[in-house]
């Protein structure tokens, strides 16, 4: 089994299955996106010309400008020519001719609190199976942010996300007194929630106090075009901190299967 | 302005904005519909046959038994022919050719409890705009459901989705103090969130024990084709009884401007 | 590798990826379905209960009247009761559950003449990689349908895709003289691409007076759900003979990668 | 009615309908997406700053440097700040923020070469319907290529799309002589698909020798979204030059829509 990468206090990713060969028989990632792209001439993968890392300091799925044929390395600063395959998979990807970056993908089961969950399910691409408070009690487990993540200052996110109006300067000491509280109000939401259920209220019903921070579960699939799409949004400095602690782990799980594609993404985001 | 229509005790439904015409000069619903299905042969809208309602009581918009060109009211029993273009969108609705369903849609305002459009956001052909807890505090409006709705048994709603074991039956007077406590509940989670954003708690993390039974807004679009889907779904004895209230004012407000289509979905349902 | 399956005179069909499994360690089919429904409950696969196939005749992935519960072998008569995880993707299936069947899938290579090609592509939900005409010059290759083909009458697929009114009644001898013009009439259209193409005229133009029936080449793939999707209206009476002969060799792959639920979805189709 | 936009030889591009407004009452366009935007924050359009146009030249729809809000002018210089719900829109557009555009629409009539419709197909976010020759003979009209677009060398297009090796280079002449003996092969086409017809053979098959370059007709209708990303790829220099000529029609009729919109999409193009 591929472990649980643990996320947040009591959250994680893990890899469920990915696909995207060259045949049934071979394994393959990036080269079964080429394979496919070359469809449109009759060939197929030709072989990698071992230009995915910087030629002069040879730093891997580091950042390297986006040009389909040049590449600078942003650690240090040397200049070299793609070559071989590597070479037309970065102008498939710098020219938007996305449907090859659809012949693979992945499938990924993910615990996160509802309120992250209520973000990621935007994403309207990605295939869903979650648990439900409808059928199932959902387990007592519930986020209580660090800290550190409370110290966060607004200008680091979105400033619209930020303190209300009027708010006093928030200061370690009001934001442990916050976990203090927030443990206890999830106490009593579940313990009304326990009665509720005992007293025969349906479990569809004794849930609507339930708190958006209380974790749920998921699998979560989608071809790499679309997973792309998701850390556009998600592994974005603006986007909420939770949800990009998860959409991080997706790059790096994405990265390691699909090398060259994951660095040309990284590469559009800074190029 | 279309009314708001209300659903539950603080929701609603308002109708935005509708397409579907024969061209931008003419008003039209099912007619463009058919006008599209006839691009196959060249030919367009070629008149209704008024046979929607039934040939013998007269009935309108009521369940008939669906077959292409036969139709038998569930009213009166009656039998007659389906005749002009009724039959065609008929025929095109029996054999699943569904692409000409997709050249009229609506776009919907709507008011529900989170839980609501954690249902409803799994419709992923759906697009949306929905109020972000992280940019406003949401409206202090949270869903107390009404004792008749906690006595709904577990039989007729969906027997996975009732009490779980070992509860007691549920009567009257513990619904009516379920509603008491949930109130209470709810307020406490209010006093929390402000006392949280006074204290300089950005929003997007007081909101964490936000309930999901508290309402939130959203726009929502989809073609018609799509709109049948979710009511395939939603508007459905195995649906939850809150989705079902709110996918009933979509299904009444989709009948008045798209009759007959809506009349064959209901037919399908039932014959 | 997989093997080609041939299809009409010079297509084939051919299983390049499958996805869809427990875990990355783990192979699976319909398993990892189950495994991704029972997300809602938080279990897991739990097994089969190995009446998959008639409990009376033995016969296997033959058509049962769909029920969640209870099926009946359409070759002897016999009925039974389904038990372990085949009971709930029937329920999942008959009930129109259909997010766990998106969590497998495959990717197919395929040969086929642009007209087959034109209708297939109207499946919005698969992503494809084609062969290209404005990139590289089509190999000469043209589907000429056999003289058996051309005689199924119009009864027999459907009346409007028959002949013209007026038209004779087609003999053996006219279907064999229409093949030879045919050869003729691809011999003619290869003749003129070619000088065409000799004499500077750019390849995304040279090729406007290509006949429908060139072949292309092209991978697509899709999730198991809307192979089904697919598999519904292209393995259909009413679809044109030449794309159901493709339809059934992907009907026939994916039995053999997900049996339990191809059987459902024949169940659901004489049921 | 609206006119028929005539594009190529024999085709045109005609609007059919557009959706998008504030309400059913009022008509609207860019507004309607504010309004939709401002869903997050429960505010509503707020109105419009007259920023839409350069400040110092006035000119209007003409691609100003994005920026969420600064604008620089590419026909006089001169730059300026946006104002009022320009900036929102702006803001939302330069920040992939891309749902609000899901909000407004269009359904076009669209009269093309089959090639051409090859490619608009893969846009799989649009509906369509078109004529099929399975159930009608198609007109007998085809696309003959001008001298003057016969003659636009490979370095103006793509270069893949070009000349093939070894060709000799294009004459005014050669061209004159191609679409000289195009016109004679499509018209042997015809001939020998009429003749077919007349024989018996289905519709369905005497079609296979018909050419790409003849035309077809269909309706295609998609949110304004999906048209931005439709015309992403096609009213692009590396776009064939036909299709393209059918993308700046399209971008043309939605400009006089949702003029604010496709302003900031023709500033992300020269930006």
């Amino acid at each position: 089994m591929t472990e649980q990468v643990k996320v947040l206090d009591y959250g994680y990713v893990q890899l469920i299955d990915t696909w995207g060969r060259l045949s049934v028989e071979d394994a393959a990632g990036d080269a079964a996106l080429v394979a496919a792209a070359r469809m449109s001439t009759g060939k197929g993968f030709l072989g990698w010309g071992g230009t995915e890392n910087c030629p002069s300091c040879s730093s891997a799925f580091l950042p390297h400008y986006v040009d389909a044929s040049t590449m600078k390395c942003i650690a240090c600063g040397g200049t070299g020519k793609r070559s071989g395959d590597e070479k037309l998979l970065a102008f498939l990807y710098a020219n938007k001719h996305m449907t090859p970056f659809e012949m693979g993908g992945a499938t990924f089961e993910v615990m996160a609190p509802i309120f992250v969950f209520r973000e990621w399910h935007r994403h309207r691409t990605q295939s869903y199976n979650e648990m439900s408070a409808r059928y199932a009690p959902l387990p007592d487990v519930n986020y209580v942010p660090s800290v550190e993540r409370l110290m966060i200052n607004a200008g680091s996110t979105n400033k619209q996300a930020g303190t209300v109006k009027d708010a006093v300067e928030l200061t370690p000491e009001t934001a442990e007194a916050f976990r203090k509280y927030l443990k206890r109000q999830y106490e009593d939401s579940e313990k009304f929630y326990q009665e509720a259920l005992s007293a025969g209220i349906p479990k569809e019903l004794a849930r609507v106090a339930m708190p958006v921070g209380r974790y749920s579960r998921m699998r979560a699939s989608a071809n790499l075009r679309n997973w792309l799409g998701f850390l556009t949004l998600r592994n974005d400095k603006n986007a909420q901190w939770e949800i990009r602690q998860y959409a991080q782990v997706v790059q790096t799980i994405l990265g390691g299967i699909f090398p060259r594609t994951v660095a040309l993404f990284m590469e559009g985001k800074t190029g």
